[in-house]
């Protein structure tokens, strides 16, 4: 899946991935209106509104775009409804042929990723069948458990040829109250970062790892050093835009062969 | 919430919480085979298993205990249908007036946490009407992404009356790769703890705080010095049992008045 994401951006000679959080407020007036007339002021009718707003996006730029990456926590937040919402997302994305970053910022310890994984990008057997959850290809995940809330996740990957972004160095103002803090002189986000490598290792691509980073647009100087630490991982950068990261800012995010995501 | 808690403990004297994390395996067949007769062998199938087993275990022991944890990944796995399961139990607890602990681990930042903890704590607004989601009493979350990925889910306790467990030191063997690592001689889960002692002033119960701490009973030394480090914080203490953490472990995280929960 990496391979197609790589792929994909060349096609498209745009590192862009579309956000896909659609928060009601931001959904225009007639979307909503219509939602509601067919399922009334209801958690089914916001699921509905999202939807659409959702698939105009995709229709208006699936040929234009490489990946979008919902963040489930904007469906999470209008219970089942919201989730089936995020489902049919996903669905509609792969049918269009976008690669489906699943932001989904799990984590766990071990046989509870490994259930987080395999909801995601994983199979279920029930009885003498297998189905899938969410089926997203990629997913975000939060190193905070260490190597063996991680591994899991990486098998899953292996054997789907799906992959990961892990949380290394976030893009809010309070990510450095823990990640910044210095070990031995260097930034606890620098050891998650040489993690990241050593997990990517594991599960290699043509040219990238399966196992990506997340590294936030705001801090461009922590970027540069990280892309050097990490110099397989593919680097999803959060941030760019209504966070404050500018576009000079990402230059050292990308390899010289100008590859990444944004 | 915190005050319901500690008030359900000293009655039943059971500083005990049930975890509902049912995998497929541990049900009894005769479950599944009803299941499967109604449902088939399909998501929903499982789904309908999960809830008998758990409406089993709630029904045979919800006099004698305070508290359950339902850990969302094992519903999470088997997609939106497992979904309907972890809402369905959240619920038949609750209507059983047990304290629900919705473990979910979540955290992101700003905006995002915002829409965890509203559709796990709190209301979700849609045109004229209220909803909640899922609608648990308490949720573990993730800290890895500092204050501003906690605060969202604080401000939602204030105002529901609920409560958070906030991961500080993991019970699995790997969790020492970040959460020991030494800051300035420290290791990183001390400086967590103390962020949790902080947070949890901001939003306190009678005795205890509403902001609750996660700290595993397989590092029972470590529990000794985070009670010091965060005295109104309420430990959740997971591990004990199958992970390999003993009885006399536990003394370490309790208070002088006994209460706790493992």
């Amino acid at each position: 899946m990496i391979n197609k994401l790589i792929k994909k951006i060349e096609q498209s000679k745009a590192p862009i991935v579309v956000g896909l959080d659609p928060m009601l407020s931001y959904i225009p007036d007639h979307v909503k209106e219509k939602a509601y007339q067919e399922k009334g002021e209801t958690l089914a009718g916001a699921a509905q509104a999202i939807w659409e707003f959702n698939k105009a996006i995709v229709d208006a730029t699936y040929d234009l775009i490489p990946a979008v990456k919902p963040q489930i926590a904007m469906y999470e937040q209008f219970g089942i409804e919201g989730l089936i919402a995020f489902k049919k997302t996903v669905d509609y994305c792969k049918e269009k042929d976008l690669v489906v970053i699943g932001d989904i910022k799990r984590g766990d310890i071990g046989s509870t990723s490994a259930a987080y994984a395999t909801g995601h990008l994983g199979k279920v057997k029930v009885g003498g069948n297998t189905y899938c959850g969410f089926d997203e290809d990629f997913a975000t995940i939060n190193p905070y458990l260490g190597s063996d809330g991680v591994e899991p996740f990486i098998d899953v990957c292996k054997e789907e040829k799906k992959g990961l972004f892990i949380l290394v160095k976030t893009s809010n103002p309070s990510s450095g109250e823990f990640q910044d803090q210095l070990i031995g002189g260097r930034p606890l986000y620098e050891l998650v970062g040489e993690k990241v490598a050593e997990w990517g290792e594991k599960c290699m691509g043509d040219q990238y790892s399966y196992v990506g980073a997340v590294v936030g647009a705001t801090y461009p100087e922590m970027g540069k050093i990280l892309r050097k630490i990490m110099p397989k991982t593919y680097i999803l950068v959060p941030g760019y835009g209504a966070q404050g990261g500018k576009g000079e800012d990402l230059v050292h995010y990308f390899n010289k062969d100008g590859l990444g995501l944004s």
